[in-house]
């Protein structure tokens, strides 16, 4: 058999955890393989969640690999007694489990690191089907693995989302993409300051005719509080066409959304923030009340902030405005802390005291208190302030607390973004 | 065969839909069924997503009613060609589809009270099941169904949300709940500051018995970076019987875990931060440097918490830590940035300048840059300071900067917790 007959069409997804069955937990990882199997020409023909327990979730990879050439479950890798995974493999496949010296020592070590002695039961984590390929795993315990099994391949990953992605990726770019041309290209255009039914009724006349195309392009749109995306793909044999295939549906697409595009190469809003901060050599300082600390937070996520966060300031009591951004409490009183002046008043404050070449600020009523007929909860004011001017916006967001506080964060970046551009 | 006897224990969930099978969809309905299938003693042993092809369907159908009494079918019920769910369960269950004339008048008047004549594709909607029971949909045109089979029962219902949730609930009233007083009771312990590993160690023994009381007790265990939830379900016919034992096992478990067990309600750790300092009428300050805001962001994402916080500080440079926090440039020469005297020195410094009645410091590497051999990468120092005294803590986190932040920002508001205790 070569190896290109062994590249699988089809796959499906098992997530492993009984707290999956629950009203409270949901399989998200099975998205992101998702995405990645597309992206190498792999389609996701069914998915499933089982149980912890082993001969139920023997049963579901049986089924599934009669139906599919690769199946990826994911969990169960863990430590604990109600981690069968590598069992139900076992069992399914009528393949040993054997203890890998090297693993046992390597998850010693990581204990070790940590000044702790490896419990016993850690020992499980080493246990390996025979014949398959370990898959290490920087980012915890659980090591995955990789077997080629009849005409098929099946894939054990780590169910935490930090582990599991790196580790799928990893595989994915070594196992299986070498062995096809066929990939799906996609591109992701990310929108801020539009209402998601504003964006679909400017991009449809423009997809509308992508379809018909000798690369045709496929189009689906995601909203996110604050934040709506564009998912272009393209299916081909040749990337060099697909990508440029992408390139004029992006370029299209620019023409008619202009500036609200913040992004066709995958990086957050925060990420552009930093990078048009490192352009221009500035430095940011923010000021926040409603958000609490969000601003701050998604700026200094971004590996490298140190170089342009300066500070950041909460104010959610009014002396600390005064305080710490020389905000008067006449001013407050004339206009309310929720107000233009008193934003634009914040973002000056801390442009001076910071002494940063860019501030934002925002104040705002996130409830489920507070709100007024006139200034419901919602209400929220973002401003801007540099050497010789500023600017402020005032918005009126939908949704609870947490929405309103993620709508607020995102709108203050963007026009942190704004005045830069 | 008597109604008790043919009270369903185990469901299955089958959602019908290739559009879920895609990166950017999924099956948020089974979270709903699961939770009301729950409150009458009904666990959901698995679940699936199926594409639109009738013979997929078919098998997946014919293996769930092989484990499950009762199977629910959600979508693929619309008039259009790729609705395949009626004929792929006429075909698992070798029952005929017959058209339903009172149906068939119902849709054409759907369509008549907007003006519109009934195209022909709907007549697919009024086909039935032989001996099925109707289900009406008063918000949409597809009606569901509902199927006696051998020894269990097959539910189909529509796939939006809103026509899916009004059908399950009143089919759920007139069907099962009368038949037994089953239901499924949960708890939900949260700890912060032990390892999973070690969470499992001491837990494990103590829940190791549960299973054999006169009411079982099943336990699972999931882990989040600085969090460890231990799950407690019951399933019962008398609901106080339920709660005691419920409450017997959690007394248990606390007896073992103690003070690192934070919530046994569901409340988040800044939500118990939050309880505690209203109790004591105090106020919080917060100084950070690695975490850039987060603590302070997840302070203030619990509503009503402008009660209680103060202000925030993010000192990211050095001079921010000396103007906001009144720490010396000679202190930080001395011991570093990232430093239990520093730490100390923050909180005592926002202390005192925002006249808190508590106040939490977190200073540390986040990475990827910035670690050195004596302080990698990951070593984090967190500090509580108040009236007359301060504790500090070092740990080093292991993962990358997302991961080093959220433990971090965890074990702050865990000091906080535990100097409150």
């Amino acid at each position: 058999m070569t190896s290109t007959e062994r590249y699988p069409r089809r796959a499906e997804i098992i997530a492993v955890g009984s707290e999956l069955l629950t009203p409270f937990r949901t399989d998200s990882n099975s998205l992101y393989i998702t995405a990645k199997l597309n992206e190498i020409g792999i389609e996701v023909g069914a998915k499933c969640v089982a149980a912890d327990i082993e001969s139920e979730l023997s049963a579901f990879l049986a089924a599934a690999l009669a139906r599919a050439d690769l199946v990826v479950l994911t969990g169960g890798l863990g430590p604990t007694a109600d981690d069968v995974t590598r069992e139900a493999v076992a069992a399914a496949l009528g393949v040993p489990l054997e203890e890998d010296p090297r693993l046992v020592e390597g998850i010693r070590m990581r204990f070790a690191a940590r000044g702790l002695d490896m419990p016993q039961v850690n020992r499980r984590q080493a246990l390996v089907l025979r014949g398959a390929v370990v898959l290490p795993n920087p980012n915890g315990t659980a090591p995955g693995q990789w077997l080629d099994h009849g005409a098929g391949h099946v894939l054990l990953l780590p169910g935490p989302p930090r582990e599991m992605r790196p580790m799928l990726e990893r595989v994915l770019a070594e196992r299986l993409a070498p062995m096809s041309n066929a990939r799906v290209l996609r591109r992701v255009l990310k929108i801020a300051g539009r209402p998601e039914s504003d964006v679909e009724q400017v991009a449809q006349p423009v997809y509308a005719s992508w379809t018909r195309w000798a690369l045709p392009v496929a189009t689906s749109i995601l909203a996110a509080p604050g934040q709506i995306e564009l998912h272009f793909s393209v299916r081909s044999e040749t990337p060099d066409a697909g990508e440029a295939t992408l390139d004029r549906a992006v370029t299209e697409m620019l023409a008619v959304l202009g500036d609200d595009v913040f992004s066709t190469d995958g990086r957050s809003l925060e990420q552009v923030v930093g990078d048009l901060l490192v352009a221009r050599g500035w430095k940011v300082a923010t000021a926040e009340s409603c958000t609490g600390g969000l601003v701050a937070s998604r700026l200094t996520n971004v590996p490298g902030s140190s170089a342009y966060v300066e500070r950041g300031v909460v104010c959610y009591s009014n002396t600390s405005k005064t305080d710490l951004l020389g905000v008067t409490s006449a001013l407050i009183e004339e206009h309310g802390a929720v107000s233009e002046p008193v934003a634009v008043a914040m973002a000056t404050g801390i442009l001076a005291r910071a002494g940063v070449d860019l501030a934002v600020s925002v104040t705002g009523i996130a409830g489920p208190g507070g709100g007024t007929a006139e200034k419901p909860v919602g209400t929220v004011v973002v401003a801007a302030a540099w050497a010789n001017g500023h600017r402020a916006r005032t918005f009126r967001f939908l949704g609870g607390r947490e929405q309103v506080r993620s709508q607020s964060a995102q709108s203050a970046l963007d026009l942190l973004r704004r005045v830069m551009l």
